[in-house]
């Protein structure tokens, strides 16, 4: 994790702002041959954009990835594979109103990026955000649909698993509910009571929190690299990088502080194929490494700030006023979090298969 | 984060096991001109020493640190300073009993990393955790000071929070009952309901988790690199590597997600000193900058592993076995993860100042 | 110098193939508020552009720069700057000429990077080079662009003073005939006589190697970060990486092997402004470290490989063959480095500058 | 390369100065594995240390080296290897004379880092140099004889190949003869003939410089990592923060400014295990890729600036005065760099294996 790009060997560099001409990423390291299109990278981003369902920002983005470099048709195969130079990834900004940004231009939203990255920079790009903004996080998923090629036989999939106060039944969990619904809920009944929940809060013109979780299966036991860079310190930096994140979680998280040793570790039988635990506390990490159990991370994202109610705050000039933030927000920014989560893991992953190979080998 | 150093400007490199010859550090990056001796140091080690109550682990060590490179007495001042060169730090491992590890030493201890790291590396060193031991962190510690030193005005203090089930009463929170108790609590009365109750997970041989919170004091608005070096990845990347912490929370974290836009932003107001804000869910990161508000983070322990149940297991050639851990270790390893905690924090603000003063200035 | 970035604080992030859609960077790190558009950039790179004499290659790109990210018009005084997040330049390619590549396609290019990338990744873009090819610096003469406001106050120029065995008349050095000849000669007598002397090798279809200098003068003494980011080493790692670069030295070079200590090390004597130094063989760098004087540092560049005599090679299915290489290439690749040699030092003076700002502060 | 650490998964750390307690380093990334004991890190040191002839100083160190961490005996074979931990290693400073530094204590040394190091510190250590002092380069042997273990297969070696104008003839080029003379001289006659030289150079209290050439044989092709990477360019990096070195270059080097493409160009035929060059005039790395021929790297070093002849310079009040280095240094600083030189170029091959196997594999 470095300034505007992540990862060691899998290395991801981001650009764009929410208004600029357009956002993307260079993926570098990717390893050669790997059968690569377009169409294998907007699957992904189709599923973490806007405005597909009156839960999430009306924002209309076509989001259209074009890759610029990295890529060639093999002479022999015919297939496009990738070449390991860099690839890079374009997505053009369309819907950039020309709306009238004088109001945030001078004032700080409570709760927003503003008042920090003027303080930090001297200026900030009031326009949606700048950089700052969510969209951003475009450009991360479609680096993630490249890591899940590199990661082939793992499989990263989340979840929504609570909004506001009410968290799902995890007796009920059923991946394939995750399509049949606008919040990625797992529990086909919960996902119900969201629409309704959400509704609610869209209408006040109020937001909420929520927790996602990210369970990555097929990953092999060895990945992770003590001390700094364990697993987990990787994922958690990873997934806190994410916008409105407050809170990240491995296996049992903070519920593990209230348990004792003889509930919390996992215990070991010999399985069909070598050792296998008994359990899964541990969410699939002990020492920074991976054990070859489903690793398991959930994190929480705070609610959107942008509400319909005037908050108070000061402009830039030192003067007391107040804000109210139109626009096209996401009552519920956790939702789009959860394409975003998978991906961030999906590009840890990688990085550490990589890694791991590069050190040990195999 | 990269391996075996944390850090970009401000870099600590660690290195050791548990029953080698010696553990230490590299601090690289530090400014010049500041004085430093080796008591500076030996004050925060003393802190997290092991074996100062019967609620840490009875190893004695004297964690006698020694500076071999880095500084000098000042020509003129006559007072030892940095003079800007990497800064190496040893501990002698004085306490490496010649205890019986065979028992270890063939089987995995469930909720170590003893899998992990064979998994990883084909051979682990049994002897007390080697490398994924706690005492890797003793210098984390003694890099923690000097990170102390470079962001002299800010102020980095830990509290345990909660200890199983029972968290403190926040109400009660007095800073000055830190040094008055073996469990850096601030909350009197909870530390002596700590005693006894520690008191009976220790006779039982058992072991329990804990919640540690970290604030630091007089961090100016500003720090922190987006995207991928936010001040809270950082953070959260740097606290999760230390050994058994599950979970990671700046300001309200993973209550935030049952909060709405209105509960959960900071609203703010003119202050003497400029805009100020008018509470701190945030936990004075926003956008991954600091706000100038106090920096709160709180991470989750686990319980040790370590405990006095027989546990099922398997051993290296593949068979089912048992394993009970006897020796020496901490029933509540939380406790000692305080000073690290602390020392993680401020290393990342030192870093963090470096970094912003580099490509901001001032 | 990683991968496809380089710099640490100042981090350029080049992609892009020769005959794909587009080649660019990301320069992050850049500090806020600098005044920057397109015209800026686009300078530079018009310097570096080809086809501007019979001397360099025939390919007509008309090299346009775009700013995709990292700038907006200062709100009050209408100047577009920096915002001190991610900027990223776009250079579309509009030269693609489909032609046929079948015979470089099949075939080794002897010189030519053709059998190293197809024996490291196991495919190659055979199109005009790919990654490979010079093109690539285009971007990197971008990225120097935004360098050089970076270090305001520091003048970076680059000439031409060897053509194969003909080298320059220092005596005659005058800056300002560097623009005057399509060599970025210096020596106004020798332009005239490379003007003819590459036309024989133009017209034999052979070509020549040549030596570039570059001097950055204005430098503060106490740039470099000893031992492994020296000021000569990342200079070294900088220029070595320009393609068809076989050796690099730093103020005598490799004549100072030839010298004894006296001959060697540059006297002092207090000036107007400081200690002087009464010559500079150093070529302004002590022990990794500006001293202050000018920085100077010299290149080799093998003749370009792209020839129009036969030459032994062999074919990917692994039979004896010849080649020989029609298209448009330069007969002397030396000059179209200088501005490339410019512009890696001028982001190695960036990066350090931002660096010892962070570490020392000032 | 970055501050005081070089490589990316082979990551070497050195800490110390020359008259404090001790200098040495951390290899991080190192494989497990494999066996290492401190009797094969030593033959290397033993090559580099100083006082085994009259041509080198006398400063009599044992330089004797302690594994501190990262390795243990292998419970099953006996045999001590590395466990893929940061391996420390220690060499402790024997020879520090209490002898009298007042007068380099407030007099820059022309050709030192004296001026520099305070200029960019505002302090310097004074006592030999501190960490500007050649002795750091024991810890890059240290390190050296790691990485060689893990290129196991590649041969690295080093000659000096001249010293003053007085070149070696290639012709007599005799790697058996290396260990014959204390100059790391391949040429028998050249050696006898260097002996005289330098005893006149020694008795007139002058110094001389020297090109050194390293050579790896062995190296499978595709190691280098394009663009920002390259094998060469990091072999750049690695020879040019050497001490003393003011220049670098890799096959023909500068003499490639004077060929044309049919003479530069290494022609290729099949060989009996594929793909064969018939001559090497690029040193083995064509595009920043190893191409399977010997890695051929000189570098050029100059004299030490420490002399018996009084030199013009100024004190730290900002006087003109003299200087006139006494005590121990070598007349010829090149011989001893040829060791270095062997450790920089099998620590960049090392990291460099490591990096390709994590991207391509294999």
């Amino acid at each position: 994790m470095s300034f505007n790009t992540f990862g060691h060997l899998f290395r991801v560099t981001t650009f764009g702002e929410s208004h600029g001409v357009a956002i993307g990423c260079v993926v570098d390291g990717c390893p050669p041959l790997i059968p690569l299109t377009e169409a294998d990278i907007q699957g992904d981003l189709d599923r973490r954009r806007p405005g597909q369902s009156r839960f999430t920002t009306q924002r209309q983005e076509a989001d259209q990835v074009k890759i610029l470099s990295g890529v060639m048709v093999h002479p022999e195969t015919g297939v496009q594979v990738t070449t390991g130079t860099p690839i890079a990834l374009l997505i053009e900004n369309t819907d950039q109103r020309s709306k009238d940004y004088s109001d945030i231009q001078n004032k700080f939203r409570p709760g927003h990026a503003d008042f920090t990255y003027e303080a930090k920079y001297g200026i900030r790009d009031y326009r949606g955000g700048g950089r700052s903004s969510a969209r951003e996080t475009a450009s991360r998923v479609a680096a993630g649909a490249i890591a899940r090629k590199v990661i082939a036989g793992m499989t990263v999939r989340g979840a929504l698993v609570q909004i506001g106060p009410h968290k799902i039944d995890r007796d009920k969990w059923d991946w394939d509910e995750i399509g049949n619904n606008p919040f990625f809920c797992p529990d086909k009944d919960k996902a119900a009571f969201y629409a309704d929940y959400l509704d609610g809060i869209r209408k006040s013109g109020s937001s909420i929190g929520a927790v996602v979780e990210i369970v990555a299966e097929g990953v092999p036991a060895g990945l992770g690299a003590p001390i700094y860079a364990k697993l987990d310190g990787d994922l958690a930096a990873a997934l806190m990088s994410i916008n409105a994140v407050k809170g990240v979680e491995i296996g049992d998280g903070f519920a593990s502080a209230e348990l004792t040793g003889e509930q919390n570790a996992d215990e070991m039988r010999t399985g069909n194929h070598g050792p296998a635990f008994l359990s899964n506390h541990a969410g699939g990490i002990l020492g920074g490494i991976s054990t070859g159990q489903p690793v398991v991370a959930r994190f929480a994202v705070k609610p959107t700030s942008s509400i319909l109610t005037p908050r108070k705050t000061v402009d830039r000039t030192g003067h007391d006023t107040e804000i109210l933030t139109k626009g096209r927000h996401d009552p519920c920014v956790g939702i789009r979090a959860v394409p975003v989560g998978e991906a961030m893991v999906a590009c840890v992953l990688a990085d550490h298969l990589l890694r791991h190979r590069g050190q040990v080998g195999g």
